[in-house]
This record gives C-alpha cells, sequence and structure tokens, in this order.
C-alpha cells in the first residue's frame, strides 16, 4: 500500500514519550512540513509558539484538566489561531483594519488547525508520536497570562510530540462506521436505529456506553469549562459581530 | 527524503481539474484517511456530505464568492461540525443533554478541520489535487436550506476534489518565513520592521502589497459576509453560553 496512506491510518494518539529527544531536525521538519499547509489567502493567520519551560509545562498540564503527560512531552507546540498579526501589518502600513470578527477568527482557526495536522501526520513519518490537547481552551484568564496571550488570537490546539516510549497501553480506538459520518447530498439526523448500529460497530453497548459517556464527559466540570472558555476567547471578536452584511 | 514528508511539502492547491473520473476506490480510501484522524474521545463530531448533483453544485459555487470551479470539481465534500449526533445519541439513551455550547462546537470544529486535512493529505498521495472553501460559511440562510443543515452543525469547510489538470496556473506560493510565525515560550507581536522582513522574504514589497490586499481582501465585502455568517452559525451555540464555569 501507499506509504503515506498507510501512515495516515494507523496513526494513533501518544501520551507515553521513550527518553530518546527530539532532534532539531526533526522539529524543523515538523514546522516546515506545518507551514506547507494549505492556508487561507496565503495569510498563515496562525502562530505556533514553542514551550520548553519545565515550570510552563507543569502549569500547562494542570490547566489542561491535570493531565501530568504534557509536562513530560518532549516537545509541547500551541498552535494559535492569531488574527493579530495581520491586523498590525495593515496598521504598520498605514490602513485602517476593521477589529477582527467572528469570520476572520473562522479562517485562523482553519489554518492553524489544518497545520497542526500537517505536524501530527510529519511527526508520525519521521517515527514520533503525538496528541493533541483540546482542553487547552479551559481556563481562558491562566493561560493569556501565562502566555501572553493577545485578545486577537485564540488557542486553536495544544500539540505535545515525542518519541514513543515502547509502553503504550491502547490501541488506535474502533471508529464509527462510513454510514454514521457520510451522508450524500445532503445533512440529515441519524435514526435510533442508525445510532445503536453505530455504535454497535465500535463495539460498544448503546443502553451502557452512551450514559455513561454523557455523564463521565459531556456533563463534567472540564466540558463546563471548555464552554466557558470558548465563550471568554470569542467576546473580543464578536463585539463588533452583526449576524447581517 | 521520506515519501510521506516530501509530499506534505509538496502538496498545493488545484483549482482545475482532468477530465478522469476520481474511482470509487480513491473516494473510500480519502474518506477512510479522513475518518482515521485523530478526534476529540473518540467522538468523531462531524459529518462529511458528499454532494454529487449538478444543481447543487452550482449553487455551491455561486454562494462561496461565486468560483466556478467548485461546480466543475469530481468530488465536492462538506465537512461540517456536528453536535446534533452525539446529542441525539444522548436523548435517545434516555440522558438530558445541555444544549450544545461553543466549547462543543470547537471541538467540532478541531475534529472536522483534522478529518478534512487527512482526507487533502491521502488525496495528493494518490495523485488527487484538492482546494479548501473557506466561503463556505457565507450566506448561512441559503447554505442551510440547499442542504438541509441542522441549527448545531457549523460549516467547518468545503473540499473539492479531483485529477489535477495538466494546465495549472500557479506554482505553491511561498510561505513566511519560520521566524514570523514561530515564537519561543510565549506570544509576541512583531515589530514593524519583523513585519517588513516577512513580506520581504515572499518576495512581496510591504508598502503596496499589504494595503492593496486589506483593500481587496480584508476590506472586502464577501469578507463581511464571512463575519456575518459566522456570527449567525454561533448564534445557536452561544444561546447558554456563560463566561464563567
Amino acid at each position: 500500500m501507499n506509504t503515506t496512506i498507510a501512515q495516515l491510518l494507523e496513526r494513533k494518539s501518544v501520551r507515553r514519550f521513550s527518553g530518546e529527544p527530539v532532534t532539531q531536525a526533526e522539529f524543523h521538519t515538523v514546522i516546515e512540513c506545518a507551514m506547507a499547509a494549505p492556508t487561507a489567502g496565503n495569510m498563515a493567520l496562525y502562530t505556533i509558539v514553542n514551550i520548553t519551560d519545565q515550570q510552563v509545562k507543569d502549569e500547562l498540564a494542570d490547566l489542561c484538566d491535570n493531565q501530568p503527560f504534557i509536562a513530560k512531552a518532549p516537545v509541547v507546540l500551541l498552535f494559535l489561531a492569531d488574527c493579530r498579526r495581520w491586523v498590525d501589518a495593515f496598521e504598520v502600513a498605514g490602513c485602517q483594519p476593521h477589529p477582527p470578527g467572528p469570520g476572520d477568527l473562522y479562517l485562523g482557526l482553519c489554518d492553524a488547525l489544518i497545520a497542526a495536522q500537517n505536524a501530527v501526520t510529519a511527526a508520525h513519518a519521521l517515527g514520533l508520536g503525538s496528541c493533541y490537547i483540546g482542553d487547552i481552551v479551559e481556563h481562558r484568564d491562566r493561560l493569556v497570562s501565562l502566555l501572553d496571550l493577545d485578545e486577537y488570537t485564540f488557542p486553536a490546539t495544544l500539540l505535545v510530540l515525542g518519541h514513543p516510549s515502547p509502553h503504550q497501553r491502547r490501541p488506535k480506538p474502533k471508529r464509527f462506521p462510513v454510514s454514521a459520518i457520510l451522508r450524500q447530498e445532503r445533512y440529515r439526523r441519524l435514526a435510533p436505529d442508525e445510532q445503536r448500529a453505530a455504535f454497535a460497530a465500535r463495539g460498544e453497548d448503546f443502553d451502557t456506553f452512551v450514559p455513561a459517556f454523557h455523564d463521565r464527559k459531556y456533563a463534567s466540570a472540564f466540558e463546563a469549562e471548555l464552554n466557558a472558555g470558548v465563550a471568554a476567547y470569542l467576546a473580543p471578536f464578536l463585539r463588533t459581530a452583526k449576524t447581517e452584511a
């Protein structure tokens, strides 16, 4: 099989790293591949922050729902949607740019996440493991002050990288079947029997798995923090928003 | 060089397609690679809509800032962040889920965009070209009615795919230098001389390129539609949002 396809299919998240350091060459290749990703109008509406300070890594592990493996990762990269850079460029050039709105933020989030996934694919191709940390959007005030974030940036994701420890606990989790994800021509909601079949295809018993997942994840304190955090990050982008052009 | 790395670095957007059809096997591999992408808690908070109806493709080309090549693309895939599917599953299972908030949407956007970039990388590995269409977020009402979108979905991106025509107009655009994108330890804004150097590294004259780009793109009617569209898609997710957990 095509090597790239095989690597995309096999890649799984890695949360345990070996002591082997990530070399400068590996790091540079990962960044180069991230920056080669498609970007709207070649604007590159993102900034990558490379965090090496152990105290800051410890603090990130704590504020991302207390996940200690983050602090042990050899490489910790924050992918920020960054609408500030172009606004600054426009001002330096003598323009009077509008404050970034939710559509500008949307383009930045696309750019940042697409670049991050290129970093993940490049890392895997180099033998490096990776894990996305969505919890980075919780506790806005702490993160903003820890990393001097600008109000026109948004933490699209935190990505940790390193050589995998030989002791990985979990196999790649089974995905939903294509029939649950792919629709033809238009959107429609799944019927109850289709919902049940989708979970059954992952080997999960719907009536025990789904309520337990609801209570443990969807109704959890960290999900509330996630919603509150994102609302707080959105606020500066919604100041001037209109719903009609 | 590592094949996967080389492919990530060389891939560029394709807007002109040959008449060669995308086979079912190619299509299936692209979808399979998208679905193999990392997803928060294995929730797969996205739905892919495969649009083949020529009238609908024509309408999409029009509502995405009038870009006729969209209607000519052999494959047109809408990647939706989808918070509806799990809310429905929770309800079928007898739970009382909270309405999706901005944090839930954030996770869906991450899932959808990360899956889309795997589709792009897989397509390139198969010899297929691709192009992202961010304009899909403009004109919410028209798109919602065209594709029966649910209020708890969000068009993360439109992706068009096909075998490239041998007549591609543009080389891959030069990226900003790493120094403009990568920060060490914390965020900081670029100083005016760094801004100028970043554009100079792309071969652009700051004082002519940046104001022209501002007027042609950032201050354009479609950018206003983009901001209005995203604000409209966000509204259902913000109904119950609090900024403190």
